[in-house]
């Protein structure tokens, strides 16, 4: 018998408990699901007899170490922050572990410690990062083992809603946390293009989009995240002349998005005062000159846009014109908007959610050029298991399954770039739907 | 005999040294200039007998505090962190003091104390905050007592080259810190217009200036600074419907700089690596999308400006399409732009600079609508006394003889916003050349 530790059994675990439940029996595991709230624990467990839900205190190092140790292998899904208070357990009793974050400095510190143990510490194994490692270096190796030169690595991931349910002009709902929606890609954009690093201020991003297709799903706007530069070292792609990592949206939403960064509305560094007593009309005249004009007209003027223009519908939809009170005190721009999107693109209890990734390289082979996409389409299948915990959780209880079973046979502080991991984890997530569609251009 | 102790003799100090060693056979004044480099305290003092130059460190305790005990009133021209050390031991002995910097929350905190010794700490006396605030008073407190309804009051200032040098297509030099100059205005410029609070964010703040003429100088566009809604309560226009502060450049200046803010230029948070290898035009390349057109055309296609155009001009005469190499290393692009800058905008050893200051007024009075500028230009001398020099250093002067002789008679930490002190000061500032002159519109 084999004992899992899940620490956290929040919204993104679910899918991700039910695999390892379903599973439990078979491999004869015994599983302790352990989150802040005992509430939520159980409800995951939903009364498994391989399963145990108990209340978590991460800062109760008894109770820390006294489950740690009991443990076979540790999944954290807890923040990010916490994982390396895990990570020292884990080490200290000789356990495996595993997360779905990025690996942070702290982590990789442990690197030495945890080969000297004989243990494996495999992170970034949930969608992005995670999936996006895997389906990446699957092609990856697979053209340099063709003799191929791959010139141009551009990928894009976003969290969509399903296209059923896709039914507002923004073509998005809120299927995570909106405040990251919100301040998505503040900073500057640092990628390679044709050999020359490139740099795009927050001010520009949302102009400096790519369009593309993703199989019959239709067009997709993409913007540059933040630090594309270090995954030349992760991937491999020391020499690659161009290398992009970005988020994806539908088309036409980054345009109107746009609108809010040029007027300063995500700005989330400054309160404004009395904020409760104006109304939404009121708050974007705020961010534009004096003028006898509507604010509507004000804004056209000010921005140089058409009236008529499918930004100014987006805008006109959500009712950001309007009189209707925001009602949030001393809010700063960030937090005003996020206020209004989270009434107007929320996710209705039928909606389904959809993950769209593309991976688009270009390489030479035999002196012809190619181009190659490889895209993957995930849609949620109820509320519980959205999109979003299939793709988070799934590869993350793959890939524990195959440490227990030892499969899995790496050490150290690790990521899924590898193709004894990456190869059988993909393998299995296509029975769950989780599958790339190569198309050669 | 009374005892003047001067910290910090550097740039800005020459004159405010020059007035009081003037002045003191007449009030028998004894004068202590105290700097880091007991060179540039000597250089100062250049052999007055009244004068006594030491090298002065403020982390020295026993100095600091056996040099204050000694003095009857101290000023400081340190960097502003410092001036809260330098008042708690003022405090301590019973000293009074004097700044040209803002009051900072730790200054502002020991204003009971100050009161109960009896004393005044007079801060802001310089050119920016202190003339500023003085001339402005001087209006304001004379439109009140006409019982006139101050509706608007817009006030800006800048340190420019005096025009009989102003021989660059910029009409600009560095008179002051260049580093300031290159990341002015980053965050949000926050004022009130027609009752309104309106908010720029930073990578819009130099397409929203406003344009004037002072005196027969020619015409000047001005931006906004950070925050203005604070001088409501300083000036008492708690109900004033438009206060803006702003800073002064001459006119075109702005529409240029915007090009550098647009790009991204003057972002001063991450660093390029290996930037001693590149040229200006790979470096502007650096913010371009990826092009077939030269760095030129491809700039102008993207911000969608005309070649022929006047900013374009102004960025072709620095030389920053050219391949030239930039010469530092792992810089950030404010820093990069920062060298070409000072490269170009070198202020001659002949050339002189020069300090404008406009208020412009809107008020109604017996039902009529009045506008009143009230302006002031300040020339340097030489490379010594700068209009910079001047314009800080004299008023720091009158106010430290005023205190001295008992003109001013205010207690606790003050600002020269109250007539009793602005009045005397800017009487014998027009001795100085230091004047205002207003016009009725």
């Amino acid at each position: 018998m084999k004992k899992i530790l899940i620490l956290g059994a929040g919204m993104s675990a679910s899918t991700m408990i039910k695999y390892l439940l379903d599973h439990s029996v078979q491999y004869d595991w015994k599983i302790t699901v352990a989150d802040v709230s005992q509430e939520t624990a159980l409800r995951k467990v939903n009364n498994h007899p391989n399963g145990r839900a108990i209340a978590f205190n991460i800062n109760d190092e008894e109770q820390k170490n006294s489950e740690i140790q009991q443990s076979d292998t540790v999944i954290s899904l807890l923040p990010a922050f916490m994982h390396p208070i895990v990570a020292k357990s884990c080490l200290e009793f000789g356990k495996n572990m595993v997360t779905a974050s990025y690996v942070s400095e702290e982590m990789k510190a442990l690197d030495v410690d945890v080969r000297k143990k004989n243990l494996i510490f495999l992170n970034e194994i949930g969608v992005d990062p995670g999936i996006d490692h895997m389906s990446a270096m699957n092609v990856i190796d697979r053209l340099r083992g063709e003799d191929a030169k791959i010139t141009s690595f551009k990928s894009f991931t976003g969290g969509l809603v399903a296209p059923q349910y896709d039914n507002n002009p923004w073509n998005y709902k809120f299927t995570w946390n909106p405040r990251n929606v919100v301040v998505a890609g503040q900073g500057t954009a640092k990628y390679i293009e044709e050999g020359k690093y490139k740099y795009i201020p927050y001010h520009q991003l949302f102009r400096r989009t790519e369009n593309f297709k993703v199989l019959n799903y239709g067009e997709f706007d993409g913007y540059a995240n933040r630090d594309s530069l270090k995954y030349r070292g992760i991937y491999g792609l020391e020499n690659i002349p161009t290398l992009l990592r970005g988020t994806l949206r539908r088309k036409g939403y980054c345009n109107a998005w746009n609108i809010f960064v040029q007027l300063g509305l995500t700005d989330d560094t400054y309160i404004i005062e009395n904020s409760d007593k104006l109304t939404y009309g009121d708050f974007i005249e705020m961010f534009l000159p004096a003028s006898n004009l509507s604010v509507e007209e004000n804004l056209c003027q000010y921005l140089k846009l058409d009236s008529n223009s499918d930004e100014m519908y987006r805008l006109r939809w959500l009712g950001i014109f309007e009189n209707q009170k925001i009602g949030l005190n001393n809010a700063t721009p960030a937090q005003i908007l996020q206020k209004l999107l989270e009434e107007r693109w929320k996710l209705g209890e039928q909606d389904k959610d959809m993950i769209v990734m593309q991976h688009i390289f270009e390489y030479e082979k035999e002196n012809r050029k190619h181009k190659l996409t490889s895209s993957m389409v995930v849609q949620g299948q109820d509320s519980l298991h959205t999109a979003m915990s299939i793709t988070v959780g799934v590869p993350v209880a793959i890939g524990t399954k195959f440490i227990l079973n030892g499969v899995i046979k790496e050490k150290g502080v690790v990521i899924p770039i590898w193709k004894t991991i990456y190869d059988p984890v993909m393998k299995e997530l296509e029975n769950f739907g989780i599958q790339f569609i190569e198309e050669e251009i």
